[in-house]
Protein backbone atom coordinates (compact mmCIF):
# COMPACT_ATOMS: atom_id res chain seq x y z
CA UNK A 1 0.00 0.00 0.00
CA UNK A 2 1.44 3.58 -1.00
CA UNK A 3 0.70 6.70 0.89
CA UNK A 4 -2.63 8.29 -0.32
CA UNK A 5 -2.04 11.45 -1.51
CA UNK A 6 -5.01 11.98 -3.70
CA UNK A 7 -7.13 11.87 -0.98
CA UNK A 8 -6.37 15.79 0.04
CA UNK A 9 -5.13 17.02 -3.17
CA UNK A 10 -1.59 15.89 -2.96
CA UNK A 11 -1.48 16.61 0.68
CA UNK A 12 -1.44 14.30 3.55
CA UNK A 13 -0.64 15.82 7.00
CA UNK A 14 2.40 14.98 8.78
CA UNK A 15 2.84 15.20 12.79
CA UNK A 16 5.77 15.90 14.17
CA UNK A 17 6.46 14.23 17.23
CA UNK A 18 9.55 14.43 19.64
CA UNK A 19 10.90 10.56 19.59
CA UNK A 20 11.77 10.66 23.44
CA UNK A 21 9.42 12.56 25.29
CA UNK A 22 6.68 11.85 23.25
CA UNK A 23 5.39 15.60 22.62
CA UNK A 24 3.52 16.59 19.85
CA UNK A 25 6.00 19.53 17.96
CA UNK A 26 3.57 20.70 15.28
CA UNK A 27 1.64 19.92 12.22
CA UNK A 28 2.95 20.52 8.65
CA UNK A 29 1.89 18.94 5.48
CA UNK A 30 3.75 16.86 3.02
CA UNK A 31 3.34 16.12 -0.60
CA UNK A 32 5.43 13.83 -2.62
CA UNK A 33 7.88 15.73 -3.80
CA UNK A 34 8.42 17.10 0.27
CA UNK A 35 8.51 13.33 1.79
CA UNK A 36 10.82 12.53 -0.64
CA UNK A 37 13.29 15.23 0.37
CA UNK A 38 12.33 14.35 3.95
CA UNK A 39 13.59 10.50 3.59
CA UNK A 40 16.31 11.65 1.39
CA UNK A 41 18.26 14.12 3.55
CA UNK A 42 16.90 13.10 6.93
CA UNK A 43 15.59 16.15 7.92
CA UNK A 44 11.68 17.63 7.69
CA UNK A 45 10.82 19.16 4.65
CA UNK A 46 6.92 20.22 4.64
CA UNK A 47 5.20 21.48 1.55
CA UNK A 48 3.92 24.92 2.96
CA UNK A 49 0.07 25.78 1.85
CA UNK A 50 0.38 29.94 2.20
CA UNK A 51 3.62 29.62 -0.01
CA UNK A 52 2.87 27.10 -2.27
CA UNK A 53 6.19 25.80 -2.51
CA UNK A 54 8.36 23.32 -0.46
CA UNK A 55 9.55 24.46 2.79
CA UNK A 56 12.57 22.99 4.79
CA UNK A 57 11.56 23.05 8.78
CA UNK A 58 14.82 25.36 9.95
CA UNK A 59 15.71 26.87 6.80
CA UNK A 60 16.70 30.34 8.11
CA UNK A 61 16.03 29.40 12.35
CA UNK A 62 18.49 26.38 11.96
CA UNK A 63 15.81 24.43 13.95
CA UNK A 64 15.74 21.50 12.13
CA UNK A 65 13.65 18.38 12.80
CA UNK A 66 16.28 15.30 11.94
CA UNK A 67 13.80 12.07 11.39
CA UNK A 68 13.94 9.26 13.59
CA UNK A 69 11.03 6.98 12.58
CA UNK A 70 8.47 8.00 10.12
CA UNK A 71 4.95 6.07 10.65
CA UNK A 72 1.88 5.69 7.99
CA UNK A 73 -1.57 5.72 9.23
CA UNK A 74 -4.13 2.42 8.58
CA UNK A 75 -5.89 4.06 5.66
CA UNK A 76 -1.89 5.95 4.54
CA UNK A 77 -3.38 9.20 4.51
CA UNK A 78 -1.63 11.06 7.88
CA UNK A 79 2.16 10.52 8.45
CA UNK A 80 3.57 10.53 12.29
CA UNK A 81 7.23 11.82 11.70
CA UNK A 82 8.58 10.79 15.04
CA UNK A 83 12.08 13.22 15.32
CA UNK A 84 15.06 15.01 17.23
CA UNK A 85 14.21 18.44 17.28
CA UNK A 86 17.26 20.74 16.89
CA UNK A 87 17.28 23.68 19.15
CA UNK A 88 14.90 24.89 21.98
CA UNK A 89 11.81 24.72 20.17
CA UNK A 90 10.04 24.46 16.55
CA UNK A 91 7.51 26.75 16.94
CA UNK A 92 7.89 30.60 15.57
CA UNK A 93 6.04 31.95 18.60
CA UNK A 94 9.12 30.89 20.59
CA UNK A 95 8.06 28.15 22.36
CA UNK A 96 8.71 24.28 22.00
CA UNK A 97 5.74 22.91 20.56
CA UNK A 98 3.06 24.79 18.31
CA UNK A 99 0.52 23.64 20.72
CA UNK A 100 1.19 25.86 23.42
CA UNK A 101 -2.45 27.57 23.96
CA UNK A 102 -5.23 24.83 25.72
CA UNK A 103 -9.15 25.54 24.59
CA UNK A 104 -10.69 26.51 27.61
CA UNK A 105 -14.33 25.33 28.14
CA UNK A 106 -15.31 28.95 28.19
CA UNK A 107 -14.00 28.64 24.34
CA UNK A 108 -10.73 31.34 25.45
CA UNK A 109 -7.20 29.94 24.48
CA UNK A 110 -4.76 29.86 27.64
CA UNK A 111 -1.18 29.39 27.24
CA UNK A 112 0.05 25.83 28.69
CA UNK A 113 4.31 26.45 28.46
CA UNK A 114 6.94 28.64 28.96
CA UNK A 115 8.25 31.05 26.05
CA UNK A 116 11.73 29.01 25.32
CA UNK A 117 13.36 31.47 22.54
CA UNK A 118 13.12 35.04 21.28
CA UNK A 119 11.79 34.40 18.13
CA UNK A 120 12.66 38.01 16.89
CA UNK A 121 16.64 36.77 17.58
CA UNK A 122 15.91 33.60 15.59
CA UNK A 123 13.80 34.55 12.50
CA UNK A 124 14.06 36.55 9.47
CA UNK A 125 11.78 35.23 7.43
CA UNK A 126 10.71 31.70 8.41
CA UNK A 127 7.03 31.42 9.26
CA UNK A 128 5.05 28.81 7.40
CA UNK B 1 -7.86 34.51 18.16
CA UNK B 2 -10.41 31.39 16.13
CA UNK B 3 -10.13 28.49 15.13
CA UNK B 4 -9.32 28.59 11.17
CA UNK B 5 -11.84 26.54 9.42
CA UNK B 6 -11.52 28.11 6.31
CA UNK B 7 -7.45 27.39 5.42
CA UNK B 8 -8.97 23.86 4.05
CA UNK B 9 -12.85 23.89 3.29
CA UNK B 10 -14.31 24.10 6.46
CA UNK B 11 -11.76 21.01 8.10
CA UNK B 12 -9.07 21.37 10.80
CA UNK B 13 -7.16 18.02 11.37
CA UNK B 14 -7.26 16.66 14.71
CA UNK B 15 -4.75 14.97 16.18
CA UNK B 16 -5.31 11.79 19.25
CA UNK B 17 -2.92 11.61 21.31
CA UNK B 18 -3.42 9.66 24.79
CA UNK B 19 -3.12 11.52 27.71
CA UNK B 20 -0.84 9.82 29.85
CA UNK B 21 1.02 7.93 27.54
CA UNK B 22 1.69 10.43 25.13
CA UNK B 23 1.19 7.70 22.27
CA UNK B 24 -0.71 9.53 19.36
CA UNK B 25 -3.44 7.22 18.71
CA UNK B 26 -4.53 8.49 15.28
CA UNK B 27 -5.58 11.87 13.18
CA UNK B 28 -8.95 12.45 11.92
CA UNK B 29 -10.52 16.01 10.84
CA UNK B 30 -12.91 17.98 12.75
CA UNK B 31 -15.64 21.06 11.26
CA UNK B 32 -16.71 23.50 13.31
CA UNK B 33 -20.05 21.37 14.26
CA UNK B 34 -18.04 18.22 14.91
CA UNK B 35 -15.67 20.33 17.19
CA UNK B 36 -18.93 21.39 19.06
CA UNK B 37 -20.07 17.87 19.58
CA UNK B 38 -16.85 17.05 20.66
CA UNK B 39 -16.38 20.19 23.40
CA UNK B 40 -20.48 19.69 24.31
CA UNK B 41 -20.46 15.68 24.74
CA UNK B 42 -16.89 15.19 26.17
CA UNK B 43 -16.02 12.62 23.53
CA UNK B 44 -14.65 13.02 20.29
CA UNK B 45 -16.72 13.24 16.66
CA UNK B 46 -14.81 13.57 13.79
CA UNK B 47 -16.07 14.90 10.40
CA UNK B 48 -15.77 11.95 8.03
CA UNK B 49 -14.44 12.74 4.60
CA UNK B 50 -15.02 9.94 2.65
CA UNK B 51 -18.56 9.89 4.39
CA UNK B 52 -19.25 13.27 4.30
CA UNK B 53 -20.65 13.53 7.72
CA UNK B 54 -20.13 13.80 11.38
CA UNK B 55 -18.52 10.67 12.52
CA UNK B 56 -18.98 9.89 16.29
CA UNK B 57 -15.71 8.03 16.90
CA UNK B 58 -16.37 4.80 18.78
CA UNK B 59 -20.33 4.64 17.65
CA UNK B 60 -20.26 1.07 17.02
CA UNK B 61 -17.09 -0.21 18.65
CA UNK B 62 -17.53 1.66 21.89
CA UNK B 63 -14.07 2.85 21.72
CA UNK B 64 -14.77 6.30 22.42
CA UNK B 65 -12.12 9.15 22.99
CA UNK B 66 -13.21 11.05 26.26
CA UNK B 67 -11.40 14.29 25.77
CA UNK B 68 -8.99 15.28 28.60
CA UNK B 69 -7.75 18.45 26.91
CA UNK B 70 -7.78 20.55 23.38
CA UNK B 71 -4.63 22.17 22.39
CA UNK B 72 -4.51 24.70 19.49
CA UNK B 73 -1.63 25.35 17.22
CA UNK B 74 0.13 28.47 16.66
CA UNK B 75 -1.74 29.61 13.38
CA UNK B 76 -5.08 28.48 14.86
CA UNK B 77 -5.48 25.39 11.80
CA UNK B 78 -4.61 22.52 13.86
CA UNK B 79 -5.94 21.05 17.03
CA UNK B 80 -4.08 18.42 19.50
CA UNK B 81 -6.98 16.47 21.41
CA UNK B 82 -5.83 14.96 24.07
CA UNK B 83 -7.83 11.64 25.72
CA UNK B 84 -8.55 8.58 27.76
CA UNK B 85 -9.14 5.89 25.03
CA UNK B 86 -11.73 3.33 26.17
CA UNK B 87 -11.13 -0.03 24.76
CA UNK B 88 -7.77 -1.89 23.72
CA UNK B 89 -7.07 -0.19 20.74
CA UNK B 90 -8.72 2.94 18.27
CA UNK B 91 -7.71 1.75 15.16
CA UNK B 92 -10.56 -0.28 12.64
CA UNK B 93 -7.61 -2.53 11.72
CA UNK B 94 -7.45 -4.16 15.66
CA UNK B 95 -4.38 -2.06 16.87
CA UNK B 96 -4.17 0.68 20.14
CA UNK B 97 -2.86 2.96 17.17
CA UNK B 98 -3.75 3.79 13.55
CA UNK B 99 0.48 4.75 13.20
CA UNK B 100 1.16 0.55 13.81
CA UNK B 101 3.23 0.68 10.41
CA UNK B 102 6.78 2.49 9.77
CA UNK B 103 8.18 3.21 6.61
CA UNK B 104 11.37 1.68 6.06
CA UNK B 105 14.21 2.95 3.68
CA UNK B 106 13.52 0.45 1.26
CA UNK B 107 9.61 2.17 1.07
CA UNK B 108 7.91 -1.08 2.49
CA UNK B 109 5.94 -0.95 5.16
CA UNK B 110 6.69 -2.63 8.53
CA UNK B 111 4.26 -3.22 11.56
CA UNK B 112 5.83 -1.91 14.76
CA UNK B 113 3.08 -3.29 17.21
CA UNK B 114 0.69 -6.24 18.00
CA UNK B 115 -2.46 -6.77 17.04
CA UNK B 116 -4.93 -5.73 20.39
CA UNK B 117 -8.17 -6.81 19.44
CA UNK B 118 -9.87 -8.58 16.77
CA UNK B 119 -11.90 -6.09 14.37
CA UNK B 120 -14.74 -8.49 12.84
CA UNK B 121 -15.73 -9.02 16.76
CA UNK B 122 -15.36 -5.15 17.29
CA UNK B 123 -16.55 -3.04 14.31
CA UNK B 124 -20.17 -4.05 12.48
CA UNK B 125 -19.77 -0.62 9.97
CA UNK B 126 -17.64 1.79 11.72
CA UNK B 127 -15.12 2.83 9.27
CA UNK B 128 -14.06 6.62 8.92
Amino acid sequence: MKIDFAKAGGLVPAIIQDHRSGEVLMLGFMNEASLAQTRETGEVVFFSRSRNKLWKKGESSGHVLRVREVRVDCDGDALLVRVEAVGPGVCHEGYRSCFFRTLGSDGALAVNADRVFEPQKVYKSEKP
